[in-house]
Order: structure tokens, then sequence, then C-alpha cells
């Protein structure tokens, strides 16, 4: 058995009493509506009325809730807002009842599973995929319960196979898998979420007619043409496509010199009309670089090889970008790509898999990282605008695209707890949350997720919120220091490996030697500061204006150079990972302070990984300051032991 | 079909006289040595005759050829003898016939395979086992070649399965597969190989009634009597059996309190009556070290286990000690267990499967470091003694040793050419010959094993020795320098890291600051030189007289440190690792000068992997010196390029 998450409210049945027009419907969407309320202990004896109104400004999915205990009011202009009312309803009585009237800020909100169909899931730290196993997509009661999570929390789109589509998954799109994916799409639908396929972008050159991906042979659009109409007619409310094309060996338009663009409207032709729509990753860069290259900078490939493409997509092409021009470390900076293409839909990638941030092994509550992403502004109408933040630009405000919005990368897998860590499950649900309204603060989205799974105790709330947002900082101040990134053991991507990824082909580099580290960015270096608009460009020009925390991103500087904090760097680097690693036992700390207070199985659970990060932290603290008190030969100020 | 080795003298029947004073005789070996005979187109209607004689200088291996073509004798004392006589003179035939009077030096000759019951290798790069298939072990032609590869050079023991005994390997010993491992150990008999089998230590534990694997348990003495009387009962012929305790996460005697001497008599005792020997290997350390912690090393770990239990070891085991104290580097000095137990049988154990010198995809030629080993005088009877060489310690010269010998981790696997790499051919036999005969030079054995291999073209000859010869120099070069170690890609030990075990539990670390490298292993440091006998310990103890390809590995030195080529230890590591890459570009050259000199599909085989080795001894080259130049920003004399 697995546990409830935040939807731990079920009781055989209530005793609500619903009402709704139709109290005979058969819409999919009003019975798990009505289900919901019914097995919710907290409506016990309570009347819940569901209303369909014409009011068009609640779209399609937002909904009203009003009235006052006993009975209260959802109403919608769509099943998909009424069962989206009842959920948030069902909240509202566990966190304190409010009159709401909300509509979700972003069109697309969407998971990304990485999930191979054997089972395995890349970057998965969670046990294996609840999606698939041994080759074929199985549906089973777990399968139901993640939909009614994703729902909860508003996500409306998935896409259930890893993007490096691979063995098995090329086939996910033929006949003896469609049966399945129909099923998984209709159970999907039933609660508002759309099912997402990733695409074998290479799939027609296994086509002994055609042996082609050429984007511009008619033969290959055609073939496309015809397998969509074939899955369309099986699956036909199927959201649409992933596909990672030219990217870290995955097949792409540029084997046959064509663009992206050429690329991803060959597929998006043959989609739209089945209302499909194609999602194109922007992750393409060079991933057999020579470290000895000086002059190529990753950080540049995705705006350099996207920004000139703007106005070519096709209007059912969504760009999918990863929050920065790198790949999800602690700190980056923001992609230059956001806002930079009016006239192109895009939609921004998180990750909440905990690839390069604990692995769910460490807490890291990442909610307050994509806040500060979302609220950069970008100026994108000039130096002075301020309504393209890229929160902005992803709902679709700054530049009124058809579609955009939120991904993520999911973090849940076969563990009982879902996601390895429990309290990695505040991701999902904050992410989920931040989707649907970038306005909530990472406080107020942790005391939702803490109340709602673990009750209203004061202590219990006090504490894990505490950890919670404790716990980004930490993991930054004992990860490789002010934006560096990149100093982790290589594949694995878990553990201090200063110079792991030092002399390989990544394009990840600090070129760290005994007086300085980074590598310049601004117009001296490689030009990435240039990439932003102003006044960002001239912000990130200069390391007197660069924010400290990107400091080494932009910037080459001696170990020497004075922060304004007063210290040196180095001391700096010291000093936090010093901090770090006492943070996480203050952590530690405060989590024993819950025993008795939260079931004891998800205590110990817990407890084991605090333990776990704390042995951790210090090893990270240890070699991060080793490896620079080494190269420098330094001493920390403090005279705390360095090795 | 698999390439023949230096076996290729096939034909149907060279029509060869056999004389025999049994002509019908059923001895296995007699008939393969026939067999080989009449299969060996050099001794077209040539007369042989066989001959057992009472000469006991001979032994039970040994043989004397004489004749004058076209009739040859061989005389030996045993139908062992005579194969190996019958091997032998095939080669003498094709090297140029002279009268040989040959008895192996060392009693053990042996092979460890690591091969895995489900048909992978640990730290094998020539492809599968052919061994093993699906948890089955396999016979068929290529055993059988492989049974006459192993004759024709000495070999006598062959360990099939890995020294970490898990999974279905666990069973081997069981009814289930001893059907097949007494095939097997008849094939090899009849080759004059024996078979043994690596051990799990704790299979007692999984026995419900003992779930103990105490040495002194009564329980367990018994258990494997038991055992031991079933397999024999079965497999008559076994010779034994190889045991890795207490290593690695590997169980062991230290479990239950007791010495390394207990674990391996129990098992002794209980093998006794049968003729079976017991390997127990000596690599035995602590793998969860804290790199922090200065004060274990590693490299006295062996020493200190088993140095005082001499002459506790019943007189049919054997110790397999590893040539140096790490594990199999390029570079390290000679066990110091090696003449300080003269009670304790010991065996010394190289390994050709080239874990950590280039993975048979660099040409590395190990003969000439095996030879540098054998030849280390150890002063076991006195500073000025001159008979206690490593080669006369492991013969069992020095100390008259019951049972010792030599034995090498193999090189083989299901690959069309056996080992991966065709040059790596050989290192399996050069070992076989060198274990046969310690006084051969590497000279002598490349140039026997490239005439029988690609025949008597005196370029093909001259550039392959070259090639050869200076191939384990030029590996050396480009990788750790001065026997420090270990600067390669952790787990899979290819590839340069200089870091990479740097901050890890292994025990392996440089130390390297901006200032040194090195950790001292003098009295002021670890004191592991002073485990030698004298003159070694001084020698060792002070950098002067320490030879200077191993510097590193007992002294902590400063960057500017004068070698006595007037060179600064800098300098000399950027002039190394520019020759070793050079050496490369010139065996590269030196082989393509062979191009139409031996069979294409050979010649391109190792074009390709020569291609590989070409640009990654660059790559081996850039990243350690750029190491080594980002810590201390000292230029190249030379102003060769850095990074």
């Amino acid at each position: 058995m697995y546990t409830k998450l935040w939807l731990d409210y079920e009781t055989n049945d209530s005793g609500v009493r619903v009402l709704f027009d139709d109290p005979f419907s058969e819409d999919r969407k009003i019975q798990n509506a009505v289900k919901e309320l019914k097995h919710c202990r907290f409506l016990k004896d309570k009347t819940v009325c569901l209303r369909i109104t014409r009011d068009e400004s609640l779209g399609e999915e937002g909904y009203h809730i009003y009235g006052n205990d006993p009975e209260y009011t959802i109403e919608a202009a769509s099943e998909t807002g009424l069962l989206y009312g009842a959920f948030r309803l069902i909240s509202l009585l566990r966190l304190g009842f409010r009159e709401v009237c909300e509509v979700p800020e972003n069109r697309l909100r969407m998971l990304n599973h990485w999930d191979n169909m054997d089972g395995t899931i890349e970057r998965g730290y969670s046990g294996n995929s609840f999606f698939f196993e041994n080759n074929e997509l199985i549906i089973n009661q777990r399968t139901e319960d993640y939909a009614r999570c994703l729902c909860s929390i508003g996500i409306n789109g998935v896409v259930i196979n890893n993007v490096n589509v691979k063995d098995e998954a090329c086939r996910l799109i033929d006949d003896r898998h469609l049966i399945q994916v129909k099923k998984l799409s209709e159970l999907f639908s039933s609660y508002g979420v759309k099912l997402f396929l990733s695409l074998n972008y290479a799939a027609t050159m296994e086509d002994e007619r055609i042996q082609s991906a050429d984007p511009l042979d008619p033969r290959v659009g055609l073939w496309w043409e015809r397998k969509f109409d074939e899955i369309y007619e099986k699956v036909p409310e199927l959201g649409g496509f992933l596909v990672k094309a030219d990217s870290e060996g995955r097949p792409g338009p540029f084997t046959y010199e064509r663009t992206q663009a050429e690329g991803a409207n060959m597929l998006a032709r043959a989609l739209k009309k089945h209302g499909g729509i194609l999602v194109w990753r922007c992750f393409v860069y060079n991933c057999q670089q020579d470290w000895r290259d000086l002059k190529t900078d990753r950080a540049r490939a995705s705006y350099d090889y996207f920004h000139n493409l703007d106005g070519c997509f096709d209007d059912n092409v969504v760009l999918q970008i990863k929050n920065g021009p790198m790949d999800f470390q602690v700190r980056e900076p923001v992609s230059p790509l956001f806002g930079q293409m009016p006239h192109t839909n895009q939609m921004i990638e998180f990750q909440i898999a905990q690839e390069y941030t604990g692995q769910q092994r460490h807490v890291c509550y990442l909610i307050p990282w994509f806040k500060e992403v979302l609220e950069f502004e970008i100026c994108a109408k000039g130096e002075n605008s301020r309504d393209s933040k890229v929160k902005d630009v992803v709902s679709g405000k700054t530049f009124d695209y058809k579609i955009s919005g939120m991904c993520a990368v999911a973090n849940t897998g076969s563990d009982e707890n879902w996601t390895g860590h429990d309290l990695a499950a505040a991701n999902l649900y904050g992410f989920g949350r931040l989707a649907f309204d970038p306005e909530l603060s990472a406080e107020e989205i942790a005391s939702e997720w803490i109340r709602l799974t673990y009750g209203n105790n004061e202590k219990v709330l006090q504490n894990i919120q505490k950890i919670l947002m404790m716990s980004w900082p930490a993991y930054e101040k004992y990860n490789a220091p002010l934006g560096i990134g990149w100093m982790v053991t290589p594949s694995v991507h878990y553990g201090p490996d200063p110079d792991g990824y030092e002399y390989s082909k990544w394009g990840t580099y600090h070129k760290a030697d005994c007086r300085a580290i980074g590598v310049e960015r601004n117009a001296s270096g490689t030009g990435y500061a240039g990439l932003y608009l102003e006044p960002n460009a001239s912000m990130y020009e200069n390391p007197e204006t660069t924010p400290e925390e990107l400091l080494l991103f932009f910037h080459r500087l001696p170990y020497s150079y004075v922060l304004k904090s007063g210290k040196t760097l180095i001391q700096h680097i010291y000093d936090t990972h010093f901090e770090g690693a006492e943070d996480v036992e203050r952590m530690t700390e405060l989590f024993r302070e819950l025993r008795g207070l939260i079931e004891e199985k998800a205590f110990d659970r817990i407890e084991k990984r605090l333990e776990h990060q704390l042995w951790h932290s210090k090893e990270w603290r240890d070699v991060i300051n080793s490896y620079f008190y080494r190269k420098t030969l330094i001493e920390d100020e403090k005279g705390r032991k360095l090795y």
C-alpha cells in the first residue's frame, strides 16, 4: 500500500449531499467530483451544489466557490472547473474555508515523466515506473490515484514516457500499445488531464520505404500524417506529443541541415487537424565539446539555435525551455530565450526530480527557487517594462501566446511514499499549485502542503515549514559555489566531485586554477551576458552589478575578490560550506522534535534520510573546501579544519 | 569463427608419423599430443617419437626434445610432459629448431577468470564469458581450443568463476552444476590443466541449520567437509578452490574475530584428503576509509593483516598476493609480503586483464613490467643475499615452499580475437611462458609470440616488437606520474581523472595541493617503507635513494623537487606526458607500415584501436598536465600548450 499524500481524507461515505442539475450525469468528471466529495470525511452531512454557469471569466478550468457551513456552492463554466472546484473545496475545508474565485494562470500545466517501458526511470529517485512494466503500459488503482493527485493540484497534461525514446517506447504509438494508451487517456481525461507521448523523431528512418527523417521530404510528413490519423482515430483525447531532437545523441532535423522549426512544423502540421499540440524541447547543445575549446559556451546554445527562428514555428507548436541555460543546477540565470521570441509559443521546464539537487535523499524544497525564476523581470518591452517577468511570458500575458505554460520533470515512482523522500512530495504539490497560481508564495504553498499532509498540529507546521524553507538555500550553500554548478559526480549526478565535469565533453567547466575560477561570460569572454535584454545585459556584464549568487556563473574571478560582505571569495566559499552543513544539522534537530507528532513509519523514513543528508552535506562541505584549500593553501580565517 | 592465436598451424593431416610405446594408448593427454602433431602442417611427413623416461630431473611436467629433421624425439617422465613437449616441438619448428630440455620453474601457473555465471565478466574487455551463459556452464569447441591454448604455453590451473562469488555462482558447487563441472575438469585435465573454482566463504550462512561462517564453529567445518566430499566424489580431478574473504564487501573470518589463517585452514582441512589446494587471496584492506584520515595507509594492509600469521597456514594453503601493495597499477613497488613469510606458501597474482592499463583498447605489453617485479631482490636472507628475488620466492626456491607459483587475472572473452585487442594476446602468451620460465626476456617472449602469430616476416617482427616494447613505458608516461597511481576515472578505471579517487573511500590518495604531491610513506609518514627488509627499507626511506619511477609512491614532494635528470618534478611530469603521446604516435606509424603484411581484418582491428589510443593518450596527456598546471600555474619550459 502506498501513502495518500495530501489526499488523505477518505471515508467510505461522508453522507454529503451533492446537488447537480443532472443528477444522473454520465460525465466522468462530474462523477469523479461527486466521488471525491462523497469520500471526504470533512464533508460529513454537508451540502455541495455543483453548478455550470455561463461566466466566461472562469474560462475552461476556473471555478467560484462560496457558501457557509453546511452548504457550499461550486460554480464553473465546465465540468473540469467543477471537478477542480470539488478538490479545491476539500482543501479549503481543511485549511480554513473562504470564498474563492480562481482561474489557472497557465494554459499548460504539465509533468514530464522520464519513464522507460522496461520499468526503469531515467533520473528517477523513487523506485520504478508505475506506468510501465516489462514493456507494457499498466493501468491500475495507483494510476487512478495518481490522476486524482494531479487533478487536485491542477496539473492538466502528462507525458508518460521518457523524452529519450528508445527500445519498446519507439513502438508505443503502434497498434499493439494503443488500446492501453486509449484507456489511460480516458482515465486521465476524466480527471481533466491530457495524455501526451514522447516521440522518436527518427521513426521514419526505420521505415524501409523512407529511411530518412528529413522534415522537407514529403514522404516523411506524409508518414506522420498517416501515423497521427491512426493514433487519433484510436485515441481521440490525446493531448499531443513531446519531442527531444538533435540533443544528447537524439536524432533531429540538423542531420538534414534543416532548422529546428522545419523539424517541428513538419510534425505540427500533421497533428493540426486533430487539435494536437507539439511540444518541442530547446535543450539542444553540442555534447561532444572538447574541454580545451575555450570559445564554445554551452550556456549560449539554446539561444543561438532558437532565437532567430522566432515566428517560424506553427501555432500548435510550443517550445519547452529549461528554466536556465545549462541543466537544472541548484542555481542558474534564467534562460535568455524567455521574452525574446514574441511570436513563438513558449513553456518553461522545471525539474522536480531532484537530479542535481539531492536526488530525493536530501530535502530540497524547490518552490522558492522556481519563484525566483518566475519573478525575474526580462524587460521584454523596454528597459523599464514591468510586465514581462518570466511568469508573464510563460503564462502568455506578455506576448499573447496561444499555447504556453509550465512543465516539470516528475519526481514520482513506485515507492510506497511516491517520491522517495516524503518531503519531496512538497515539490510535486508545489509545482502544481504554482503552475495554477504563480502568485502564491513558497511559504503559503509549504504551509498548505504540510497541513494537508500532516494535519493542523502547529509544531509540525512550524518545524516542517522551517525545514522546507531552509532546504534549498542550505543545499546551495554546500554545493558548488556562487552559481558555478557542476561540481558533481559525473553521470550519477550525486555527491561532490569538483573536477568531475572539468575534462569532459559536456561543456560545463569552471576552469579553477590556483588563482582564479570561472569562465568569463561577458563581452570580453563568451558574450553570453550580452544575450539578455537591457538592463539585464549590463547588470550581468560587470562583476560589481552581477547578483552575487550568480557571480561565478558570469565571471572569472580571483579567490581574493572581495564580495559585498567584505569577505574574500575563498572565505565566502569556506563559510557557506560550513553553514550549509550546520543548516542541515538544524533541520535534523527541528525534525526530531516532531517524534510522536507524525506517523511513526513516515517519521522514521524521513529521519533516516535526514541522517544521510547530514553525513553527506559534511562530505560536500569537506570535499569542496578541501578542493579550494589544496588549490590555494589559503587557510580558513576562523581556523576550521580543512583537509 | 574466432582467431587461432599462436596455434595457427592447422592442416587436416600433416602425415606425421608418431611413435609411442603404446600406439593404442587411451591416455587423453597422449591422444591430444598426437592430435596436435597430426594437425600441424609444419610436421609434414616427419617422425616424432614420444617416450616416457625415468629421468626424475624432468619432474612431472618437463620434457627433453632432440633430434634432427625429419625425426624428433620428445622424452618426458609423464604424459603431461609429452603433451607439453608436443606443443613445444611445434613452436620450435616454427621458431627454429634446437634441442631443449625444459622443466617449469613454478609449480602453479594459473589463470583467474573473473567470469560471472550470467555471462558478464568483471573487468572483462573482450566480450562476454565463454564459460558461462544464462547461468549455465557451457562447453564447446571454443572451450577445447582454449584448453589447447593454455596447454601450449604451460598454464596448468584455471579458476573459471569470479572471485566475487555471487548469485548463481554460489550454487556452482551444487549438484545441478557438477555434471558440467566434471566434464570441464576432464576436458581441462586432458590438457594438463587443473580446474579450480572460486568459493563463497559465507556459504554456510545460508544453511538454515548453521547461519554462521565462524571458522571455529565445528558445524561450519563439518559442512564444508561434507560439501567437498560430495564435490570430489563427482569431480575427482578438481584442483581446489580460490577464496576472496574479508575484502571489498566479501564476508570472511574477520566477521567472527578470527584470523585469516583460521578461516583458510578450516577450508583447507576439509579439502586435504582430496589433495585439493586452497588458494587464499591476500587482497584484504579497509575499503570504507575516510579520505580525511591521514594515518591509515592502504598500502600497509595486506602486510599488516598477514605477515604475523607466518607458519599458521596449513600446507595445502597458498596465499595469492597481488604483485604490488595496491591494485594492479601501471607501477607499484613489490608487495612487502613476498619473502617475509618463510613458512607460508606464496603465489604472486598479476593481472593481464588490462583493468588499469588501457583495458585492451590501448596496447600495453605487460611482460617487461612483470619481469621487473620478478627480478626484484627482496634480500630475504640478509642484506647481501641474491637468491631471494620475487621469482625465487614464488618458485619456491628461496624457502622451499610446497606449493607456490604465479597466477594472472585472465584477459580473454568471447570476442573473435579472444582478447579484444589483437596485441593483448601477447600478454596471455607471455604470462604463460614467463610462469614456465621466468628467465625468458620480455623481448624473447614478444619475438616468439609475434612469429607464432604473424609468421616470420622480418618487418612485422621488428615493428610489432618495437610497438610492444614501447607500449608499457608509453602508457606509464601518459598515466599518473612517478608511481603515484589512481588518477583514473572511478569504477570504470578507464581514462584520466586526476582527483577521481581523491575524496573517496578506497584509500588511494595523492593529496596534491598547489605546492606538493604525495603521501609520505617513510618513517615520518605511514612507515610503509620500513616494512621492507634491508637494504630496501633504507632505499625507500629517502627520496634520494628511492628509484625515481616510484618516487611519488613513497614520498610527498614539492613540484620544485629536482630529479636526477636535473628537471624539476613538474617539468618531468609535463615532459613525460608529451613523450607518452608521442610514443603512441610512433607506435601507430610503426604499425601502419605493416599494411598488407598481416591479414587485413586483423590489421584493421588493430589500427582502429591504435587510433583510439592515440586520441586517448593525448587526452591523458592534456588532462594530467592541465591538472598540474592549474594547481601551480608553472609554465612548461618548452612553452608547449597547457590548458
